[in-house]
């Protein structure tokens, strides 16, 4: 069988961990293909110094879309990055031109993955993306393939290895969310702009992905609730241990009540349950199906060598023509289901007030949580100083959100209350 | 496009679980595998009565080898179990016939797996067993599939819930491994006859496959060592925790020096490791590929509902025409590989010897070590009686098996050790 002629766009970090791993293993691609996997082209703003020997035998494009419309490439393996622009160009005149995709773009299919989807379906292409949730952990082919007898309950993970390692960090050295991220920044694990990962959004399109493949719904990333892990400060992981708990930023979908919940936000969770054993950059996903109960998968989320992994892995399905459509059902067959607003999350909570230590404090928040309904489970008072300000955290029994957003404005208006409540949602899982 | 059709052969508690899935979610299989799945026919001793509803619109064969053979039937499902007679047969007449097989039989694949492979493939069948290891976790797609762009290092989990459910509860209360047995028999969480699985044989049928699917070498199930946990005792248990460790029964793969090494036994663990957080009846397979570095697979490795999603699973491939060659590679191109003999397994040791509590006796087991190369790393004694028998505790640096051995019989040739030396090896995951 001729061999798969693999055009690549984009040669940055996991564009150059691709081209390696294509050349690396080349024999043993073959066998597991059934054919080989031929690097035919590529194009970026610059060619690598380092990677000129390996693609010494592709078509070099300088324009990315002369690449996605080209006849020596079967399958267009996109890694600019980016919702819109060049990647989005890119992978849809790919499609048109009947060409596969393979993508690691998490923002690209969060925002388009329908109409991309579509427009693979029409053109008797493929469109793959396993890179594009938990790096290399194979966990979309899982939910789409290895777990397809099942009906999915519940799915959530550890989506974002930059904030797990922040409040890895924050919990082992009890400092705080700047002075950890800044080293993070030093160290090459957070972006000079970190707003994509510690404000949650990079989860949250992973969790899009991951709510379209889990339910075959179509894309819905609007409807994400998001917030990321800035207000977490050193006391809350420190009440959060001493209450049994660990702080996670989770991305979590599920059925609820109302329809499909989607929210990534740092949670409180029991610091037995595995997911609260996921350290460092690590990720982790949990899958939970009616049939085959809690599955877990864990391992790298990012960087070169495992999210290449995932690339050419998809490259390798393609290779053996067994693609599995990209929301694990035919796109006419998606189901759109309502959206259960985050108003209507019920759990715990965790409450952290800043006070002035004057009497008659407790007794007003209590009043506070009394009228709205929500019953309080501990209180947890820290240093006595009559003269300073101090924390006062409280947990509370199951409730909503909805009642919750009313306890906060009503903590915040309080005189003794000095600083912006903190409230941090406890997870049962 | 017209249904798959399946014949189940063998209707106990997977085969039941089978039937109520494939029945309870019809519809959701079918717009996974892009065509119905038809339960067409069914072989067992005996109709269950609680099946003859889901059953009446399937042919019923009293001999399961005519089911193998019937025209009415693309896809025979085994799970009749056992690694000869009738099941053998029936896998062996399916795919003579030209039909796909899936089973859950990790004996029959771990004996016969290579010349069943070859029939599948000579007459143009598929033959999947996801159901065979670590039940429904889907660790085989994932290797095959998933990180199939990966030379595997090194594959090791814990590959049966017995045991582990076992050491376990040795651990959480202290008693030994004949008390717990025994519960655990009248729970229905260990068989009767509980060899297969306290004697390792379950956990090295599995290992067997895993090898074949992460090295593309033919199964290889005689070259692996296989040590059971019936030795590990509470006083084990004890001085592993104190030593920061944990015991677990694990199968182990790996490129040695000699040739891949597959070896099963009790090991001690790191406490922290992913691998030690793996309680109960559990499975969890963590696989090394040199690109995606460790992946971790955790999930229900028994059970009525777990294996069917793993059968089921492999029945949506089969009906979407996407199953992958059951070693990873076509059978042509497995490459025999040399196995590691157990005695080049290197590693640290911990050694527990049951003493007279008599001068000179540490003296006396330290020149034991010293004569045979190996280095002491740490000694604990525990009480004082100097008219009784009192465990003396050793661990090594590394060293190999084969110094050990010859340790283990100079030890348990002195006066004053009374018992069979245990050794337990300690790994580095």
């Amino acid at each position: 069988m001729t061999a798969l002629r693999v055009g690549i766009a984009g040669l940055g970090t996991v564009g150059g961990g691709v081209v390696k791993l294509l050349a690396e293993h080349a024999d043993l691609h073959a066998a597991r293909a059934g054919r080989g996997l031929r690097l035919a082209a590529a194009s970026a703003l610059e060619m690598p110094r380092a990677l000129a020997p390996l693609l010494k035998n592709a078509v070099w494009h300088g324009d990315a879309l002369d690449l996605a419309a080209s006849p020596e490439v079967d399958v267009v393996v996109e890694l600019i990055g980016g919702e819109e622009g060049i990647a989005r160009k890119v992978v849809e005149k790919a499609l048109q031109s009947g060409k596969s995709v393979v993508t690691a773009n998490k923002a690209l299919i969060a925002h388009h993955g329908n109409e991309l989807a579509k427009a693979a379906e029409d053109n008797g292409a493929s469109l793959l993306f396993e890179a594009a949730v938990a790096g290399g952990v194979p966990i979309l082919k899982a939910m789409r393939e290895g777990l397809a007898a099942n009906r999915f309950v519940r799915v959530y993970g550890i989506l974002n290895g930059t904030c797990n390692y922040i409040l890895t960090e924050m919990e082992q050295t009890g400092r705080d969310f700047d002075e950890v991220l800044a080293e993070a920044q030093a160290r090459g694990y957070a972006e000079a702009n970190p707003s994509t990962d510690v404000d949650g959004f990079d989860a949250a399109h992973k969790l899009a992905i991951l709510t379209a493949v889990a339910f075959g719904c179509p894309v819905n990333f609007s409807a994400v609730f998001v917030e990321g892990i800035r207000a977490v400060s050193a006391l809350d992981i420190e009440f959060a241990r001493e209450l049994g708990y660990r702080i996670k930023l989770l991305g979590i979908t599920g059925r609820g009540k109302a329809g499909i919940e989607q929210r990534v936000h740092p949670c409180m969770v029991w610091a037995d349950t595995p997911i609260a054993q996921v350290s460092g950059v690590l990720n982790a996903v949990v899958a939970e199906g009616d049939f085959v109960g809690q599955t877990v998968f864990e391992g790298a989320g990012a960087g070169e060598r495992p999210t290449a992994s995932a690339v050419v892995g998809d490259l390798i399905d393609l290779a053996r023509g067994r693609a599995a459509p990209p929301f694990a059902v035919p796109v006419s067959e998606l189901v759109a289901l309502p959206a259960q607003s985050m108003a209507d999350r019920t759990g715990a909570y965790y409450v952290r007030l800043i006070v002035r230590d004057q009497p008659g404090v407790l007794a007003d928040a209590a009043e506070v949580f009394a009228a709205a309904g929500v019953s309080i489970e501990s209180v947890l008072q820290r240093g006595r100083d009559p003269k300073a300000t101090v924390p006062l955290i409280l947990t509370t029994h199951a409730t909503t959100e909805a009642a919750m957003r009313r306890v906060r404005t009503a903590l915040a208006g309080l005189a003794a209350v000095v600083e912006e409540p903190m409230l941090i949602r406890i997870e049962s899982l």
